[in-house]
């Protein structure tokens, strides 16, 4: 359905040529300054076209708050918002009509409903993503307040065109590129338009990119998140583990493919003992892990450092170049899709990205409150827990569990 | 939570050392004919210890309907089902007690609820995917029965072992590839105890897993899962697109870190032009794809295409090597488990991947079947659709839409 | 939340001073046709000051549709709506705000969000019925054209003045009453202000409404509604029984107290030899009941007979009456809210009660089509089902279950 | 479905002749003492055959916690229970099996699924009800340990045998009556078996069961709830306003007819001017009201003062006397249903509406945790809000909205 999270609950609707697109958030905590300023620099991000040119729109998919804001400040009800439509005339038909574009959801979209919108595939249309945007920021923008939060993603490859990840001996990740993971911001991934903060990557990208333009073709690529000072505990055994969540959102973005944490697909082929992540004592007396390829996720649950994950788009489907397919009736023919096409849609898709983890984040936080809050109000327990349920009876270091989350908290 | 699904709705329960583990499967269709003997086989196949034991363990895991079956067929009421467990002793507190396990959910459960299961990470025991299986397994036999749909999953890769997927000119999936996609049967994967389809690749990939063993230190893998016959127009756009759903299921199996779908990564660097599914007439006059990098899924609707994806599982946690790593309280030391672990879990996982998938398509197929029903109950437009929203005027083929969506429900 | 419904799902905004009020309606069956002119007749008849402005305010509380909609058809994705607000100004702080106003919102917003609309109660607002009047009709409008279903409520009582429902002798509805039910439509409703269709009580109604007014007091009274036409087996057992899901919506209207359906608390007094509806053949050959003490609804799920319920509206809260209470400080004082206001609500929550009707029938006719579809697609049982299970072996009418069902969806 | 809760979610199974009915808690706060014994008591209350059995049949309905519990201490795990069934064989058919019979289930049942148990309308069994008083006396533990809630409900009429409510001279509740409201207890309700704790009610209403029982006949009564020390602020507009969620969980208890809460439907008739509940200063400073018609609820939020509300149960359907009404197939005849029948259940009703209410607060206080929490980890304003958002700048007593909330909590 359209919508997504369970306390933070986000409710989105829109397709190409309607009046206009939105979204309803309910469960936003009452008493957080908000306004349109505050969620239009992520819609800006998201918008197309912004690498040719060199005057921003700063009118187009402009974001307006409907309601459960008021003095500035969340009250707490539903935050209705919606941006309208440029062009809202039903789409002409032409002689390309009678493809049902290859790789496109108009053919699945008529499958699933015996009719479609005129534009094609309704509800696939980027333009529904305006709607997550908004949402994830206002979620985003909660954690940033709250808990310091911090959601940065950048484009990770475009076609073969891969930043380095890891040094040549080994399948796990370098330690350069841990590091770049934990100290990355939205600024440096703006610095250039491929919005890959690593420079030279990004000109091999640009490259790439130019020559699929050239052909009138289209490239796809990886864009990687990372989620720094996520509250511990979050992700809900054993349906809802928090990669589980992850997972579900980034590949409800259209054009993904694929999804993987931590170590990911590479991971499979290192063994344990050099997988597994050895605890320790940090400089502030927590426990914590000496490596991080779980990102950040233990038994579906944060354990506090940094969750990152690499979500995969396929090459845009709609291309200028001639393409042999069929019609709808099954006669052979040529497609040729008119008029310019975004060769490359990673670099636009980072905000979705941000939006989308951000989404996630928030509603496991609400969900993991819920349950803090209420163990915390239990008087104590007359007989005391068994040390194999607990935390060992002797040397606990004065850093343990309690003061961490409560520390999260505060 | 430990709910999953809308329809048909699975809620299990259960822990290691507790008195039983659960399900209770809400929302299967009145009138099936079900028995604990359907449900064996596949709860069997996921138990431990298979590939060494030259007796089945007949009694074991032995699942128990408790309601919603009558006669032998199911009433449409929840279907509540147990498995005792064998050992309910609250686990001994030992040296190795004083240690969170690294890269298991010992501190991560400790974190989330301030106290554990004496087993150490509770739910995130692989206990807990019995409940799942058997839950599977009902939906499964319903899609059987009423769409002759097919689910096979098998291992694709056991460490740096993989089977051959792809010829040497292409990132994309091989033609032969794609054929044993398409006609591979449980029988044909079990032929072997790693549950790999491809002879000599799975004698590798044993091989792989005894020199983990014989070090003792363990090894993941991929399993890779194709539904074939699957009804079209499953999936609901936006946020519960059919890949996402299945992103969701496989990423709350324990110890997943990476799910793609179709051509996944790989295809990110393939040209649009080359990775675009072109349509084309089929023998019975429908329409389907030339290709299908798309996984048989477009814009988040299944398209009737075989639906295929890869899931990664990190090496197993549990190792009997010494770790050094450190304590509940901080001090550093060395953690040695003792026991017989598993050195490779993948071969097991196969029928909880089955399971999972089962869980996906059912619930899509119910939702799409409340739309679809109510769709057709609606009397004729009096004016009909332009022809940019439906089929186009001309040389439509009787063969069409309606027909193809009537068939999957013949 | 703010959100209603599993399959037909509708999701609200919006609070008395902000932009506009509105709602998203997901799950809306693709093809059936709908313009903002098939949604207003409700949405006037829900808006305040009818009954005394002779001139229809027309351009009041437009609906604009924003999604979901081409060339005048549903297409089976979400549905945007909204209605702007006129007074989009932030109320001016004054005397009176210094008091939490009795039997109102102020005050439980202000503890549960910490804050308030500057208007009071938020989205206690009567504004907020909007969305649902605007979404309920949609839902009726699929209703109607599928199924035929009636819908119509009306005002039974107001103060101590009510309808005649039974006769002198018996606490059950008389067969007037009854049949009454079965016939009553919105345009008979409609023929007086008050929206009883029994003339001299409307008559009777206007009087107390007009002394309540008089003395700056007011009165409530009760709706009752009958849905008619109703499709069997709707309801989900065991904690979403048809009557639980009314009532769960009846009583989320704004200023209501109470529900009962069928005989409701006067048939507690009767006992089980006179209370219970036995069977008889219908003329068409059905099954049905002789009597309807049910209301239409058995062990939670419709029978196919008519199904009506009462709904209890409190006075309204507001007077223009001086008020010995306290202020927010806790300082006792007097309040004295100035204005005009409604001294009677429910001749205008009629369309809010119809509306709330339409929601629960349709979500639990959509859930109903996904079993029934998902039944009828599994092969026949191999072994006959004993009688117990099913009907009775022999002399079985033709026109029994599976034909009724059908009849349904035909 | 057979799920309720949101955060605390409760999903039962099992009808009369299965293996067991059992339930999965999911959400339960972890660190919560409990057992089996803890559970039992209301168990016990709801079994039938109390009244006439001098030896308590301490073996039946015993409860068997399975899972989520160690060291009699919950982990925040699903906590799985069952109680096994003692007669598990099918049920025989016999003659009467060729009726539905009237007011009852078999006949829906068979509507809904296209077959049924043989013991009739499978879930609809009063046996079902075990797995909600098992939920609702976990959630109903918590609330008890850390809030101080109180839940008592009883019986307040039997057929035309109510307990004094109101004086003569007013349509409301009485001092007298809300003054046993704010203090009666399970103890005092148990004094008898009708559970009624007015003595010379409940004589009358014991003769009035008694001369049903005579006429092998049945009859119904309602029972009254009061729930003491609920937190402030539960109820989430608009569609799950806290009476809603009560009238929902009522409605969805076998055999009930109606819910009214607060002054209820005689409320309808006071004018608005004796009908609010002004506001007073309490004597602990906190803002409260003088009468309480709201029923400790406005605008769908708990305001602290005692939630109160009455729910109507039919005459049972089963009795002995003979009927005559149709076969399944329109044959007319006579149904004369053997065995003995428990004449009225109101009595047993008790632990099961308690148990309801339970599961509601449970929800709705987590659900509020969650909020509350999240706004508390806000940084403060750095605009304070204008004072129509927030409490008057002047005059603010100690004692107000944060300290009420901060002590509920305390």
């Amino acid at each position: 359905m359209s919508t997504f999270g369970t306390l933070f609950r986000v409710t989105t609707y829109g397709e190409s040529h309607c009046a206009s697109v939105g979204a309803i958030i309910d469960g936003c905590p009452p008493g957080m300054p908000l306004t349109n300023e505050d969620i239009q620099p992520q819609m800006t991000r998201r918008r197309p076209g912004q690498s040719n040119l060199t005057t921003p729109r700063n009118e187009a998919d402009a974001v307006q708050i409907q309601s459960g804001v008021e003095a500035g400040v969340t009250l707490g009800t539903p935050i209705g918002l919606l941006v309208r439509n440029k062009d809202q005339r039903p789409h002409d038909y032409t002689e390309t009509d009678h493809y049902p574009r290859p790789s496109h959801a108009d053919w699945t979209y008529l499958l699933k409903y015996g009719l479609k919108a005129s534009s094609g595939g309704g509800r696939s249309s980027a333009r529904e993503t305006i709607g997550r945007v908004a949402a994830g920021t206002i979620a985003e923008r909660y954690l940033k307040l709250a808990y310091g939060v911090e959601i940065v993603a950048f484009v990770s490859s475009v076609g073969k065109v891969h930043m380095p990840e890891s040094s040549t001996d080994s399948d796990l990740l370098s330690e350069d590129y841990l590091k770049l993971l934990s100290t990355i911001t939205r600024e440096k991934v703006d610095e250039n338009t491929i919005r890959c903060p690593h420079a030279e990557t990004a000109q091999a990208m640009e490259e790439r990119i130019m020559a699929a333009k050239a052909r009138n073709d289209s490239i796809g690529g990886t864009v990687t998140c990372v989620i720094r000072r996520s509250p511990v505990g979050l992700g809900e055994p054993v349906f809802d583990k928090l990669e589980a969540k992850l997972a579900h959102a980034m590949l409800s973005i259209p054009a993904t493919k694929g999804f993987e944490i931590g170590s990911g697909f590479k991971g499979t082929e290192v063994p344990g003992s050099e997988h597994n992540d050895a605890f320790v004592k940090k400089a502030d007396g927590s426990l914590g892990t000496k490596t991080n390829r779980s990102g950040g996720i233990q038994g579906g649950i944060t354990n506090g450092e940094d969750i990152y994950f690499k979500i995969a788009f396929k090459s845009p489907a709609t291309i200028s170049q001639e393409q042999a397919t069929a019609k709808y009736d099954g006669e052979s023919g040529v497609l040729a899709t008119r008029g310019r096409h975004d060769p490359c849609v990673v670099p636009r898709a980072v905000p979705i990205v941000e939006a989308m983890a951000a989404l996630v984040i928030m509603d496991a936080a609400l969900i993991q409150n819920a349950r803090q809050t209420a163990a915390s109000l239990l008087p104590p327990l007359e007989t005391p827990l068994p040390p194999s349920m607990s935390l060992p009876p002797k040397k606990v270091e004065e850093k343990m569990v309690k003061e961490i989350v409560q520390e999260q908290q505060a």
